[in-house]
């Protein structure tokens, strides 16, 4: 099939998958874990043909990592979808009412989005979490999944569609686009009259191409060159800790600390000790001059440091006189995503939170946790670092849109 | 100035504005209304530039009018910034608060956008319009308007500035783009790393034009191919009297209804006086063969005219069975504008009201209530029809994002 043909179905699909009650939604959901962890053989043996191909290709450890699956894993993607059957339909809910003088009763209706385009990379666990969370906010989704994963993804959606029939429900409710050309890419982001909206979710590249090539709506997700500011009375065993678990506890990360600043009149109570933890873990550190006579072993930081997101074992330390030039300095080079100011001066949080232009703004805490199950929202479809509809950890919310239902008794306008 | 350095000034202003207070707000709002009523006759003074340029020009009476500017529209214009200080400050707002097991307090804030790009066509009244809208939101606005009205938005944007500076405000809040080429335009359109978000205004081929090639964010607005659908049962005088006021009260707007889906059954009690009712209004009628019968004077309907925003005294009609038909053919043509049943069958209100996919679904009202003032908003920055952050009327909401601060205590990931 065309990639208009499958679109077309998707887009058929949207309307009738829009109006089925949480309690069949709920029961598909169920029904496609228990055929992913029924099928697993299958699903592996798909897998292995990527494995084998992506070893051949020469894919480095971390990818052929995130690519293999195993019953383990099977189950974890299965209990995922489980956890999505737990959550609260957000479907339907009337989030505001309110009636016109001339009569007009307009209620405001949580509905899905529609049609949800999901471009991603060689992690084919993606393919299961994001049918899960789409199909529970009424959405159909299109995925386009790298070529990396085609096999494994291809016998995932065979399995959830399978799953989807035996149920009576609309197999297009996830559909796979196993053209993994960049044609093909291209087109899908311009297919404004049937994607309501495109989440990339991968490395920056891939979130960039989306950005500037899509004309469907982008939600941008995933770029995070997250800051901590150590104020001028700071604690700082506090400091030292929240630093270290931001920077070393997980470095692939988008909510991972990338960048230090650092009030000069803590600098030399902080810095060496700061320096000694940091080599524990070999972080390598470029530092501006003032923090460079306190770190020994450190680099000389560039600009070009201080807009790196290094996802690595490497921070960049920049020195300030005060809160409001930290504050100029992240907003400066940060991504939107997350950055934490540690101090005991109340005055002092207030302003960081309010003059810093990010998602999560943390006072005293670590920046690993913008998660959308660290915010407790059970799921997340992604971290968006714009502006637009959604901001920070997305949780079903983030796929529902609103639509205004009017109720009148024949109401004209004068 | 280059528009980098432009863009750069707004995106300084922004953290400042992002900042203010309501009362600082609202008093340069009043400010600026005041100071355009007492600097009228300069603003009238360049507006006759732009008017004699378009006569010899030759744009149509339409467009002329909508570029005039007497006496009464800046007062009109002034009156607009005035009502805008009435309305409730959306900005620091927190709209939701939540602990998580392990201490963190998130509490969810409403923000400005940051900045806000509008492209709109020769309307000058929009110029300080946005400026109101934006100022109290607390965002700084870049405006490129059509170069026919540029003398007037200069006239106009200097009068704010001024009044901005006086009030010792950044007079960056408000820019003008006077380079008013397409290359221009283009670059504005892919300056992400300094526009939040783009809202075009104006008709359908600028919206588009900003659509395919916008890397920006865009909330799309305005085309409206809204129909209305007559159920089997519908009261005869209330059909006739919306479609009356849909289509003929004012023909050039987006919630003027396009389109009549007619259930067949009431086609020979509604369609002749409907006819007649139209025809006092020189409607032209594009009907399919069932409706033709009735319609005397008709011209036989293409699948075109289905697709067709006419934005005129005409009017397309297609009959149907039933309800479902009818929500099908809607959810085919329609671009998710306005759309309304005529029934007094409350079933199929509700399978219309939930089936329909658009931002304003009525039941027994005419679609020209669509529009933030008749929605109670207070103002209005424009109709989203796209289902991204706003959909439908867009009031100062529309005009702000959020952000997560969350206060903590040390807390780090495990």
């Amino acid at each position: 099939m065309t990639l208009i043909e499958l679109a077309t179905k998707a887009k058929e699909a949207k309307y009738e998958i829009a109006l089925l009650s949480t309690e069949v939604k709920n029961k598909a959901i169920l029904a496609a874990a228990d055929a992913l962890e029924k099928n697993s053989a299958e699903i592996i043996r798909a897998n292995a043909i990527d494995m084998a191909n992506g070893e051949k290709k020469g894919l480095n450890q971390g990818l052929l990592d995130r690519l293999k699956l195993d019953e383990g894993r099977i189950k974890g993607m299965a209990d995922g979808l489980r956890v999505v059957v737990e959550l609260e339909d957000p479907i339907g809910k009337i989030t505001e009412e309110f009636d016109r003088p001339n009569g007009l009763k307009i209620k405001k209706r949580l509905v899905p989005i529609g049609v949800v385009g999901v471009i991603y990379e060689a992690r084919p666990n993606v393919t299961a979490d994001v049918f899960g969370l789409c199909f529970k906010t009424g959405n159909a989704v299109i995925l386009k999944g790298g070529s990396d994963a085609l096999e494994s993804n291809n016998a995932i959606v065979k399995v959830i569609k399978a799953s989807l029939q035996e149920n009576g429900l609309p197999v297009d409710a996830i559909t796979l686009i196993e053209d993994t050309t960049r044609e093909s890419t291209n087109q899908m982001m311009r297919m404004n009259d049937y994607i309501d909206v495109l989440i990339p979710r991968g490395g920056a590249g891939l979130i960039k191409s989306v950005v500037e090539n899509a004309s469907v709506p982008v939600i941008e997700t995933g770029s995070g060159n997250c800051h901590i500011y150590v104020d001028y009375d700071a604690d700082i065993d506090m400091a030292i800790s929240i630093i270290e678990n931001a920077k070393t506890q997980r470095i692939g990360v988008c909510n991972a600390c990338e960048s230090l600043v650092i009030n000069e009149q803590i600098a030399a109570s902080l810095l060496p000790a700061l320096n000694s933890k940091l080599r524990e873990h070999g972080v390598q550190i470029f530092a501006d001059e003032k923090s460079r006579s306190f770190m020994e072993g450190s680099d000389a930081a560039t600009e070009k440091d201080f807009a790196t997101e290094y996802l690595d074992y490497i921070i960049s330390v920049k020195t300030v006189s005060n809160v409001d030039e930290a504050i100029a300095h992240i907003n400066k080079y940060n991504t939107g995503h997350s950055e934490s100011i540690i101090t005991n001066d109340k005055e002092n949080a207030e302003k960081f939170l309010s003059g810093i232009d990010a998602a999560c703004v943390y006072v005293n805490a670590s920046t690993r946790f913008t998660d959308g199950f660290e915010f407790g929202f059970g799921a997340e479809i992604g971290i968006s670092t714009q502006k637009l509809h959604a901001r920070g950890p997305m949780g079903l919310l983030a796929l529902t849109s609103y639509k205004y239902t009017i109720y009148g008794d024949g109401q004209i306008r004068k």
